[in-house]
């Protein structure tokens, strides 16, 4: 039995609540069960540097967590000077997995900065900024779409989504919350799109190494996750 | 006429929702109109360096803003490697008010950090923080008492609370919203506590200097704004 | 009796001199009693990036304080790698009230920075830093209008001032040294315009608050302080 | 026909240099073809803070690449003053992946920390660092063994070693240099213990998303890449 | 002819002003012509680390730049988060010097710091500081003799003091201004003791290598100038 | 007898060992017995902003050690987020020594840095740094010679290379080692040209001061080493 009473192939309940923030251009407060975590797409007028000239635009992501996200508050990231391996680890994924289902040509020669802050975690935060995060983004290029600037359907070629699985006291779960985050003895992360193709595997063994039977197990956990997850944004987004 | 059509003695909806994280000890979103800042308290068994063995306690408090709490996307401080001078003045602000109203010998050798993080802003974060800020500080000592650590009667001496006044086409006005701050003439901070006591003034002429008369005007409207937004912590607490 | 044994409303001596810096456009070493700060006033021709081609000019300041300009060895800032938050908020406090007597436009696309470093501290080093920092910059001026680059009373609209003033066991006293400022339950800075203007008011209760009688008492002991110092300001650039 | 003429389970020439450090308690130049890492373990008696009094030691790996190992030369980290989030996730893979097979209880409270610098890089310095961390890592247990401090047979469990595989022009292949780490679409890397257990998965699509059945072509080719440097590990350190 | 119509061995100026600090244990404001150092001398009761325990104390020293004390204003060091490379390799210039003539046994387990700030630049600012360095660490011992903490006899066992020297046009000089100092060829600086040992040499070509009897000429001019400086500093230490 | 059973007047072991690196332009492996740097030069075509347009190239170099390098392991540079005293000062004086034999108008505007990256120390980095810098230098004109960018003769005017003396036992003695390093009462390097020029002289009394005729005889040694250094440079570069 899961600490949350969930089955071994049941997800937390899921939210995504839109426009939540007066300024952004594309906003999304996703809900991961107790995992909360706020998403906003900034559009800029500028790109990085070794894209000046090239028509082409970019995706990128930053992630933070406020201090008392978590269980014992952590030191601020702005005090200590510096963001963690485990932030730039995080915010990295978060873009290159937005940018999977983007295209960049499309855009044109503009910045989307997707925001994801951790505004109270319990395990599986990457994989609800990742998801939350993709309806942010959609909400602004709906923004730019209305107002002439693009045509979505030229610059998102997908849907994409994340979710955790791990292998808890033996049994391979979906979703883990932060009980089971912290016991798993192996913990995998899937971004995949809406067609079904995969993005990005991050499986890590925690204690002992995983055979490849159990990854199997944990890869078609995800692929039921995912489905269900895209299958939530896409009624969020309608 | 305001751009908000408020009286010049008007405040905005001010409003504190409490217990808004599952892991604080005490914590308040509280709004001024479109401003809303997250206060978490937390409690530590750790005080400064200075305060060790001294039987003392310390309040401290930390501010942030997410990057597009703002009406442009402004760069995250963790990810420029520094806090600005504003976030360092804005929270020694915050804990000077807070401790003004805590007895730290009743308090124990204890340290409670509050964090106010702008979600979002729309002018007066400050006040905002320091008058949501006390409402985390008073659950977290609610909590506290529940486990016979404390009593918050011999710990907290007074309420406090902050508004923002300033002179806008001539005229005094309270609680300035972004649209006022940006074009006042001069901006006024006031920090006081439940019996009236001052605890904070700061007032900055943004253009020409302002004259006493003016000054005292501010002051009034100040005085009338703590009040109310006294009486709502009060009914917020009970 | 004060420690000093000044009368409640007696300053400490205040001293300009001027042309201290061989280099510096404008200089000059300001004493009140044993607080000591060194001021100059340089003169660049650039500006920040929001005021490139606005045709108008720009004053900043930045302070700092010698590692033993106090009782105890301080870190030396540049070594910590950071400028402390009290740093910040001082060189701000500074810039914003030079700032409120000079016609930026009149100055023309040019920048003059203001640095002032305490060569010795016995309390009020900012309000020094204002008082002194005016003289600085009144000869940086000067110098501009020897080569025709600027009409001073074009650009110099007012003289400005500082000092401090707080209440020291139940007495309102004027011009705080350090033994003071220790122990005083309040203190206010106060900034003021040579025609009487207010620029700044940072009034904090360090104990108990205080209430709007205490901080009239404070705030009529800061105009008769101010209008002494800019006595001797006309005295010392004339 | 890949760029090195290899076929597409062919790995690069790999060669482990042993004891190429006077100093440090083991140490090994692995090269992978043009990929050079310098790795050396060096034994303290400390361990990181949440350890001390455990009875527990700990492993820990930090990476860097010297400015020119790379074709255009590389910012120095040292000077930018900060790991870059690629220095920093290397650095905690090959951490994690070496503790996957070291008994830290049997170890006792000592350290050993594996620095793995690229002197020459040409893709796959990540699975190289892990490879010939190993190595190093093995030496400085026995090193410790010979001097009686531990068994080598009860804290090291298993070998481990790393390898990365992509989809080159729709095909999969083994261990790939820059020129197809570069135009790879997709790129894994894989650690994997001597007895077959997986470490770590971390599986990117650079451009479009990879099927499930392309990825099970790169985990069946690193599982035949890993046994080959297992062997090769195991001749190295007889 | 030099610039400032010296002949070839003929110093500056020289004085040394004895506590001009109020705070400070020792203190001197050293003056090379135009070329302003101010020193102090602070005593602490703490070592660094690795003395510990010995019995052993030490002498350290810091460097470092007003930011107007050059021609064109300077960044400030605290402001742009780093000492430079100059400031570091004086600051241990200066350290190593005075140490050369302390018997730090003798000291007993305190620390000096000698903090030696340039209020004005004009050239040989190092070898200023080293000279009224000297100074203000020989009135900080003095005040400890006075409070019996020492005797300085027995710490002290010689001067220190130092001086530059430069070929100019082909001819060498002593003790370079910033306008010698900027054209010259070859540049020296030179520690030595008051029994005519040498502390420290750094000779440096500027543009073109200089030849060994060019070398000997700017010792020889070095012995004559630092024994002038050690008769001044005996003259200002009686 | 030194520990190494060198003469007074005898050298470590000496090699160049040339295009180590596969990227770099010019690059050599120096080894001074168990001193080890690696030595990379690296053009690039851009030169620092004050010398844009103005037609004339520039040197530079860069200096560091990798943590295991030395006896104890040393923490990483880039992890503790800045470049050491020594690091910046050796990183300099590497620089200096080797502008002062290059042409750099007859280079044109382009920018070579020499990276200077120790894998193992054992006394004397510095020197062998410059020594081996000089050859990767070379390496790096040749390079550019044989695509007609330049004309070694034109660009290169001499030879130059470094070596430590000090004094052990009162003993003089060339090329220190770790072991002597650590004990030597004086340590001074040198930097000479292949005609004998010297570059520059930097010379310490780590304990008591040494005399004129020490500091003569080290000048000997080293001018009888450097000459040395530079046959063999001359060798390696035929």
């Amino acid at each position: 039995m899961r600490p949350s009473k969930r089955q071994p192939d049941e997800m937390r309940a899921v939210s995504f609540e839109r426009g939540v923030s007066k300024h952004a251009e594309g906003s999304c407060l996703v809900r991961f069960g107790d995992t909360h975590v706020l998403c906003t797409a900034s559009l800029e007028e500028k790109v990085p540097a070794w894209l000046r000239n090239s028509g082409k635009g970019w995706i990128t992501a930053e992630y933070g967590m406020l201090p008392r996200a978590t269980g014992e508050r952590t030191r601020r990231e702005a005090a200590s000077g510096k963001q963690s391996g485990r932030t730039l680890e995080i915010q990295r994924l978060v873009g290159r997995s937005l940018r999977a289902v983007v295209d960049l040509t499309a855009l044109g020669e503009l910045q989307i900065t997707v925001d994801c802050d951790v505004l109270q975690a319990d395990g599986g935060t990457r994989t609800a900024a990742i998801t939350g995060g993709f309806v942010a983004l959609y909400d602004c290029l709906a923004w730019m779409q209305a107002r002439q600037m693009i045509t979505i359907d030229r610059v998102l070629k997908d849907h994409v989504a994340a979710v955790s699985c791990g292998i808890c006291e033996g049994v391979p779960v979906l979703d883990l919350d932060y009980a089971e985050d912290s016991a798993a003895g192996t913990d995998a992360n899937f971004v995949m799109t809406g067609s079904g193709g995969i993005v990005e595997i991050q499986g890590t063994a925690e204690g002992a190494p995983f055979s490849e039977e159990e990854f199997q197990a944990l890869l078609a956990l995800a692929r039921k996750g995912i489905a269900r997850l895209i299958e939530l944004q896409k009624m969020a987004v309608l």
